[in-house]
């Protein structure tokens, strides 16, 4: 019970408060005030070296992937030139493809598990455990047990002058996925396919739909349409 | 019960069967497979006129807020300028200010009924039913309702060639939150203050955690680190 009304002040913290905070402890706090986050791993494929071998699969747990446009359908990932997933803003500047695996419930360990600073010379798939999927229709490995899975085109990559990230932008050019999922007038069920939501760096969570509104008017009541459309 | 094998099959889209998708089905499609998303209020203000009135305040929900960088902290938005929230974006382009406001689940309603077409000449606040709440740090108005609000000065507008939206890109200035959803370590518990994630265009989801796991190294098995910090 709360006997100290003091703790439910809310506390305003300025742009100077923010600079003197120790810099995991920023890190944590900014990380997590965007709020929630989607929560992907990344597959990319190394290309195959003069020598003739094939390339090595990476993966990397990333929760910077989000929408930038339907038309063409295109998606958006900051990636930190100096954090671990380097491998993987090579590969696909490299080979100009990757996929994104929607993380489900059931993989978390091992997705966050992705972040460790494993040997870049052998597949990090074999290393967690996790299985490579293969397609026709791009050369990066898919995770065979993520439910939602889009195989990604660069369309485009640049660099944040304000801060030296790079915002890599790909179009989707393949989905797969258990068509049970896609409602019949497009929009996916992932909550129901069991993708996770992710807030600041290391935090993983399921979700509970409140409620899916229809098209919003001035003068009318929203609609729940949840129950109609899924 | 699932008597029909086939409807767990994984089923390919290709980049053609997207292209052919109805436009509105696409866009449910699309908007679903980024994963979860964030759920803000956008606050702004409208410049003073020279006639010497004072500004209009304008609220949008937006589902594209995302992580950008800690330190300096900056934080990302997608807009579609010619979308319902173009007033938005051009009193961001006007005073350089907006407020950053997360939904939480008791304001879903509310927050969703944001995005209908109100009159731009009377404040969406009090069309809607949220209360504006003022500080001496940014002039655009925060919703007093959210448990967490960021006061944010435009640092950058660039328009992404390639599909015409616009990214614009805030740094925190001011930070308004109950101290006791804030870990030691920094952490924001965004699920404890009732933050809600998205999907799609527009569901709305509340969150249970799975785990907050501790830094991840090659040669040990993680620890849930949400029990000890949180």
């Amino acid at each position: 019970m709360n006997t100290n009304p003091k703790q439910d002040m809310p506390k305003h913290f300025n742009a100077s408060d923010i600079e003197q905070m120790p810099e995991r402890f920023r890190a944590n706090f900014i990380n997590s005030l965007s709020g929630f986050k989607s929560g992907n791993l990344i597959g990319t494929r190394s290309p195959k070296s003069k020598a003739g071998e094939t390339g090595i699969d990476n993966l990397a747990v990333v929760s910077s992937v989000f929408h930038v446009g339907a038309h063409p359908p295109l998606l958006g990932m900051i990636m930190r030139p100096h954090s671990v997933p380097r491998d993987t803003l090579q590969n696909i500047k490299d080979t100009g493809e990757y996929t994104i695996n929607h993380i489900c419930a059931s993989i978390i360990e091992m997705a966050h598990q992705t972040s460790a600073r494993y040997d870049s010379e052998l597949s990090e798939f074999e290393q967690i455990g996790l299985t490579p999927q293969r397609t026709e229709q791009v050369n990066a490995p898919y995770v065979l047990e993520a439910h939602i899975k889009l195989g990604m085109q660069v369309q485009d990559i640049q660099l944040l002058a304000i801060n030296q990230t790079e915002l890599v932008i790909g179009q989707v050019v393949e989905v797969i996925i258990e068509p049970r999922w896609v409602g019949n007038d497009g929009y996916v069920d992932i909550e129901g396919a069991e993708s996770i939501a992710v807030s600041g760096l290391d935090s993983y969570h399921s979700t509970n739909r409140l409620a899916r509104f229809g098209y919003a008017k001035t003068n009318e009541k929203l609609t729940n349409i949840a129950v109609r459309k899924l």
